[in-house]
């Protein structure tokens, strides 16, 4: 069956079919990850540039090693140096990218929405979002959501709890949209001020993040970034630590088999206890080698067509 | 037919048939662009270091995926972090990347005459200008020629207005070279203290911008250099866009089928309109689009000598 | 026969036979890169990670080439812009790398120990040391091993100098555990403060460079780092370069057919002279292209244990 999407924005638009589309193909690649040879030529003389307008190494590498895995050619775009920073508008430096040959952009920027604004620019070459501003970050909730699939075997009827701040997080809300379109009861935790409004119609808001946590089966610490508490919105670090820190205590108010997780890079000691970062029940190491599984499933579907590998 | 040349330095040695044998062969390599798989093995087992000593996304990255598409091995070398910035002389660097099984070194850096100076010091590997302080930029000129030909079928007796800081542009050097040789007529215009006294043998010079498009078939912007102003050459970017930017009006004394061209990045609203720039006569994106085409055939023609594909 | 070393911390551990056995591997890679197609799939499907966490393109690239001519997979991860940047613990940074699929890390850092740290936090890749801190740089070492061999044929009985920073050099440190362990006796010289006690086991210290050389058939000038003598340790540049610059009037002392070898980047001037450096003796561009082959050697006997090619 081939797929239908051109483009990824965020998962909203997918439906619980499509989900699972993605997670099986993301069966297939894990299967040819363990391979002594990492390599299919699925996508052999297609080029991938990932432009990244943010510092990131860990989902630039996870990117560029699923298109390398499967024989892409890749281009790395960073803002220092390049035309951008002579002035020249994301709508030109998109379309010499284009120009050049590239067949699929993956996108990485502070401005909300630029990936629909690459699309209707740009003239056909697929556009993959990592990430925009504060609002989307779907392959990041593809790979929780593989993880967690993975772990549980089956997702309805279970809890979720993601705690920190929601109000600036991409995680958390493409997160939402993700675990609760299989369904999946999301309650959110974390300061009052960082929580927004228009969560309420697919999640729970609970400040105390003991009770949020209770029955959880999933418990998502989100990275607390510093520079947030320069505007003001934030709590001091400590009492953020003290209210909302993920440590066994937290977690034994959980289910029993409850699995923490997070999408790096952990500060350890904020929001996570390096305890339980390093426990059994955490799947963060699961979530960096699904993410690479799931990108190679979603590169192969947008830019293969899901057909034959 | 063997490719006599062994390094890029300029256009200015190519006979009228080494031009034709360059943009003949992009015409082979644009075909293998349109392909669904954009590869060819023609390279492999060669590597090719790019030496940017000045920044660089859009040139670097055609090159690096010419050399790609060609299969060739590729290291990017910058000046950041690298020995060069440890005081390490260029021929020492330029030596040691030799030294490493280097076929080629691509390289561009402010210093005029560095790809003679490389030739002179290193032992064999083909050494190709990506451009060199004002004074040449062959591979852009050749690109440029190429989009020329393929928009018009034949360029002799057609008439070539290139607008901006001739007196700094190795764009403007290397194209006037490559044009009037292909029997083009090249008017520059420009602020006067931008225009060097010695490109009247090849191109004629005319401050009034209408008068040097009029008839023209070709309007060449070039990119205002910001930085120039501080130099105390230049006049104001207001006065520069009132008296020589590229906008519809100027374009109405061309010649009725006249095209704009630019090697980018754009300062939209400085040497050219962005209605203009926008519009169906502008070639950018096919410039770049060439510039791809253009450097594989290159890299073939000096790498593989212009044998079997 | 299979290689039993599993990572590659220092050379301290290998037996006279493992010395050779790199060396003769070595041998047959110089092979592959002088092939018109110098490339072999032994480790395709393969993923190197180049960590670099101090500004290096020398090495990086050399490894990088080697990786590139062995068909693996490479990803280089920097510090600038990473997720280390960002505060993640070297720990969590390493074990996301690994969980990506990574088969190998090649690891420079100013920590001394970080290879061991790694190799006790990952879960089986290999770690390869490209130099940490002063302490250890084993395919520095390895490299120069080759050269002197490839130079002399055979090498028990020979006398090396090796002059500079001893101290802070973990050039030096590395070259006198392999150039002993295969039978030469190493001197070396230097200002008095700059030579660590611990030498003196396997190499006896001369401070006068002439009676030091005296009879030497390698004669190796370490790279004086000028930040050194910020910290009060080091004489002045110009004092370093009158009692210790390898000139060719030190160099007369030496054996007759004595050769002048560097790790680069020289600072031609300081710690070498121009005319030794570009003279008929000096080795220092069979180091680099020595350089590239052990490497390959390594990256072959740890990643596909010494099997077939």
């Amino acid at each position: 069956m081939a797929w239908k999407h051109r483009h990824l924005v965020d998962v909203d638009v997918f439906s619980e079919e499509d989900l699972y589309t993605v997670l099986e193909e993301a069966v297939r690649m894990e299967e040819v990850m363990k391979r002594p040879l990492k390599k299919v030529p699925a996508l052999r003389g297609k080029v991938v540039a990932n432009m990244f307008f943010e510092p990131s190494t860990r989902t630039r590498t996870s990117f560029e090693l699923a298109e390398k895995f499967l024989s892409a050619d890749v281009i790395n775009w960073s803002s220092s140096g390049s035309s951008t920073a002579k002035g020249e508008s994301l709508e030109d430096t998109a379309k010499t990218i284009e120009a050049m040959g590239v067949d699929a952009v993956v996108v990485r920027n502070k401005q909300v929405g630029t990936p629909e604004y690459l699309i209707k620019k740009l003239n056909g070459a697929c556009v993959m979002n990592a990430g925009d501003g504060a609002r989307a970050h779907p392959t990041q909730a593809l790979l929780d959501l593989y993880t967690a699939w993975r772990h549980f075997g089956s997702l309805r009827g279970r809890k979720m709890a993601i705690v920190g701040d929601i109000l600036h997080s991409r995680v958390a809300r493409s997160d939402i949209y993700a675990f609760s379109k299989v369904g999946v009861q999301v309650v959110v935790s974390g300061p009052r001020s960082l929580v927004p409004l228009h969560v309420f119609d697919l999640a729970e808001y609970e400040p105390d993040v003991r009770k949020a946590v209770k029955g959880a089966d999933m418990v998502y610490a989100l990275r607390i970034q510093r520079e947030r508490q320069e505007e003001g919105l934030f709590p001091s670090i400590d009492e953020y630590h003290n209210q909302w820190g993920i440590n066994e205590e937290v977690l034994s108010h959980a289910s029993k088999g409850a699995v923490v997780m997070h999408p790096g890079p952990m500060n350890r000691g904020v929001e996570i206890d390096s305890f339980v970062a390093d426990g059994d029940r955490c799947l963060v190491l699961d979530q960096v080698k699904s993410g690479v599984a799931v990108r190679m499933a979603l590169l192969f579907l947008y830019l293969a067509g899901g057909g034959d590998r």
